[in-house]
């Protein structure tokens, strides 16, 4: 053992880092990898920052994303909205900090969650082109202009060349250059990543101007602005131990845990409380919720999951609408068959509320042309975000794979003209990467998008069978009509009979006996969809039990 | 516009947070989703640090992992390993510090990368029990016992209840219990995660006692110590212009431009320093590296890929080695078929070296029993941890479908016999995420483990020919005989001779034309084998252009 290294010597290497510092590293984990991604990634976070602010605000977005080649490999994005604006005095937290942001920490549909985003951009145009980014911002009553940039060591702000500039200039303008990317008109490009935004966000004006200095309009199709979700307490069955114990050692107002339980949690009533009481007898419910304890709080978490809760409020969350995304699919791909469902909310990991929205499309431009005919394909939103990468670890994908595609006359998925669109909306969309550009494997959530796919995919069945029948049908009249006049012609010389006469009888008892038989086909397609009807009113009582609005449901 | 927001109130909600708050919220994306690949991770973590432990220090590693259920869903986790230990001033700052280690700056092939994986276990262990790890090191020279937690808001390790123990404890044990796990014997579980590492490693013994209590061991099979990889410098052509600006304003010892380039990068010499110099006249290589530009590390960058250089320094890969693969492969699949495939060491991005291992297996135990069947199997390693998640969007995966299989004999790769090893191993292996389950998309290594696989995959098409030619041989040669019977009875009928003569006379005729068509189908097997050999040399030679160690090399 005489080259045994000892541990003194191994850790005099230890180091602490920065969260840019991992992040500059590891800078494929945002979503930078590959030139045409990390230019659609910046674009992506800038947009949907412009949407979220212009949400929070209550104005009704526009938003011009332009992109210019500057050399090769390198381009600019100015990404212009008019939104609320960024206070001076916060800008570098806001857009040169990483994991700093308003949006971790609230319960609340959004699409950032994570105070990474803005802060990626900047630091990606430093680590690629050397340059700050450069801001313009308006909030009414000022503006100001200035540069800014990351100190990676620090995780902070370097803001510069600050001035102050007419205040009628109104919403934010973010103008960054980045290296190691690249402009294409690919079903993974900018193009398509905003006119999938433009679909789901029908309130948003957004315009593109391409590197060509071609413009593209989205025209806004809605001008009323979404219901804005609603920030909403946690609900009793969402929260873990640690969870609870975290509120409580963090709550501020409550001086005992019987208000702070009532203070903290959506509908924790008075009677609820009072109900846990007598449930949790070995608990103080008069102790300071800062001296709460891990053991007592499991217990609390145990009674939770025992107690009847109203369902969690549903006013958090904005969905796009079921109106919304027929006239979406019929936009994007004028189908020959399409059909949409917009299910109940659900919850997952016990308490944190989710609704799913799905619709199919057959035919038209649905699928994917590809060389030996049509691929079936997947659109994924989350929280109305278009999701264009990672696809094939999503929850949206193994949901629309676990789906017995031979049930709805569907043989196989890969090889239809199909598309399936999905939009997951929820207070805390579990994303598998910081990227977020998939949905973690959630049981739960795969399980439900199954359903609001099987849903939707009735319909195809009937659509289905109704063309294959067709087809069978047509194949059988044709099969015969073909014989009628080598029939007729033989006939016409037993007989002696004229062959014309002869083929017009023959044809004229074929439409006949073909008629009769198409009305027993019919018939008997009509008893299947009964069945299909009664088997969907099963499944539809079984949704009510679980997921109705304002009954009480248990939590095991 | 009278509901608007402003700016004001809605940034008051401006919050930064800690990088553990972040992992707390997302710990899906460490891997701890989905009970049985929660408890996998937390295994993977500790192991993978007992083996970079034992490898950095010279030791052959022993280590014993046991598992024990404590109620439904929490577990006990007990690994213990005869490595250097850690010292007692810094265990905090190891196990209970995200982002925290001696890992992550350092340009070395290690298990670990991140500085996250260990402090991860400690978190998931407090999120989901309240409880903090138990820690006991010995370092040869003083021995420890402490309990580990750490607090979230502040990322800052608790260490609480140290005492010292008899310096005879050697190595680390860490004892842990979490929530939310389970024991499963399946493809995703402990037992198969142990058994891979053990056979990717045979200088390990390893050895896992479940919840039953039932013991596995894993045996020693190869009882010197891998080569160690050394830790190397930078190569000029793996550097971008952030990197190389990063390294100049970082550096310590270097007063002048150009010692601190000699000193920083590998492969720079005096030489290549005039080389440089002489490229790139107007930036001052007298001047401090503490003041280069922008602009100017933009033009170094530049000058570096137009110069030629030895290739990236190989002793900092540290592969599983062919002989071993083979053994591996002959071990978990006793495979009818075999082919192993070491490369030599490539770079991605300009110059980071990497080294890809793959080995195919047909027949026997490979491939995966289907309800239809077989389906075929990649087994994914990078730097030699097994990679059991997250498949579907990695790399590996990727470049093993992009095979064109059927070239090689195999109709369709989901529907045979066919399992496909694949060991990446690099200074920094791109990971697509924090949970490192997968490696992102880069183009070149996914082109390099295509070409490894390819190359593995000849020796297998003449496989699958010869076992085609043999049946379409036999089936011919049965085809022929099935008629010699009968053929006989018309012909004694026909002659008058006795059937039996004749059968017997018909059956050694067919013999012999039957051997004839036998030498003659092998001749033009072995023709087309001679291609195949002309074919495998011309690709060798552009592999010896490319990657030949020592050889100079240009950079565009």
């Amino acid at each position: 053992m005489a080259n045994v290294v000892e541990a003194d010597t191994i850790f005099k290497e230890l180091r602490s880092h920065s969260i840019s510092e991992f992040f500059r590293k590891n800078s494929q984990m945002l979503g930078y990898s590959g030139k045409v991604r990390s230019l659609t990634t910046v674009v992506h976070e800038y947009s949907s920052n412009s949407l979220d602010a212009c949400e929070e605000a209550g104005i009704l977005p526009e938003i011009t994303v332009e992109v210019k080649e500057i050399s090769e490999g390198k381009y600019s994005v100015r990404n212009k909205d008019n939104g609320p604006g960024i206070p001076k005095n916060i800008i570098g937290k806001v857009l040169a900090t990483v994991l700093s942001g308003t949006k971790f920490h609230r319960y609340i549909q959004q699409r950032g969650q994570q105070g990474i985003g803005g802060s990626g951009c900047t630091m990606f145009s430093l680590i690629t082109t050397g340059k700050p980014i450069h801001i313009k911002s308006g909030t009414g009553k000022s503006a100001y202009e200035c540069d800014l940039t990351i100190d990676i060591k620090s995780n902070r702000p370097v803001v510069t060349n600050m001035i102050d500039i007419d205040k009628d200039f109104m919403g934010l303008e973010i103008y960054g250059e980045f290296g190691d990317v690249k402009y294409e008109m690919s079903d993974h490009g900018v193009y398509e990543y905003l006119r999938r935004t433009a679909l789901s966000n029908p309130h948003a004006s957004i315009r593109l101007v391409d590197p060509e200095g071609k413009e593209y309009n989205f025209i806004r199709s809605v001008s009323q602005m979404p219901a804005r979700p609603k920030p909403s307490s946690p609900h009793p069955l969402g929260v873990t131990t640690n969870d609870l114990l975290e509120y409580a050692h963090n709550s501020v107002d409550s001086k005992k845990l019987s208000s702070f339980l009532a203070d903290t949690f959506s509908r924790m009533s008075q009677n609820k409380v009072a109900e846990l009481r007598e449930m949790v007898r070995d608990v103080d419910f008069d102790k300071d919720p800062h001296q709460l304890q891990w053991a007592e709080a499991e217990k609390l978490v145990k009674a939770f999951k025992e107690t009847k809760w109203i369902a969690p409020d549903l006013d958090t969350l904005s969905a796009i609408g079921e109106e919304q995304v027929k006239a979406t699919i019929k936009n994007i791909l004028n189908p020959q068959f399409m059909n949409v469902v917009e299910r109940r909310p659900r919850v997952f990991r016990g308490g944190i509320p989710f609704v799913v929205e799905a619709g199919i499309a057959y035919g038209g431009a649905a699928g994917k042309q590809v060389a030996q005919g049509y691929s079936g394909v997947v659109i994924r939103f989350a929280n109305k975000v278009p999701l264009l990468f990672d696809g094939s670890s999503c929850a949206i994908t193994s949901a629309v794979s676990g789906v017995d595609w031979k049930r709805y006359g569907i043989k196989e998925f890969e090889k239809e003209p199909i598309s399936v669109l999905v939009n997951v909306s929820s207070v805390y969309v579990p994303y598998s990467g910081v990227g977020k550009q998939a949905i973690a494997q959630e049981p739960e959530m795969i399980d439900e998008i199954k359903l609001a796919v099987q849903d939707c995919a009735r319909g195809l069945q009937r659509y289905m069978s109704g063309e294959r029948n067709k087809n069978i049908q047509a194949s059988k009249y044709n099969t015969i009509m073909r014989y009628v006049n080598q029939l007729s012609i033989n006939l016409s010389e037993i007989t002696g009979k004229k062959q014309q006469d002869i083929e017009t009888e023959l044809k004229a008892l074929i439409d006949r006996r073909y008629k009769k038989l198409l009305e027993a086909e019919q018939q008997a397609n009509s008893s299947e969809q009964e069945q299909d009807a009664e088997e969907k009113e099963i499944e539809t009582q079984e949704d009510d039990e679980s997921g109705d609005d304002g009954s009480e449901e248990s939590g095991e």
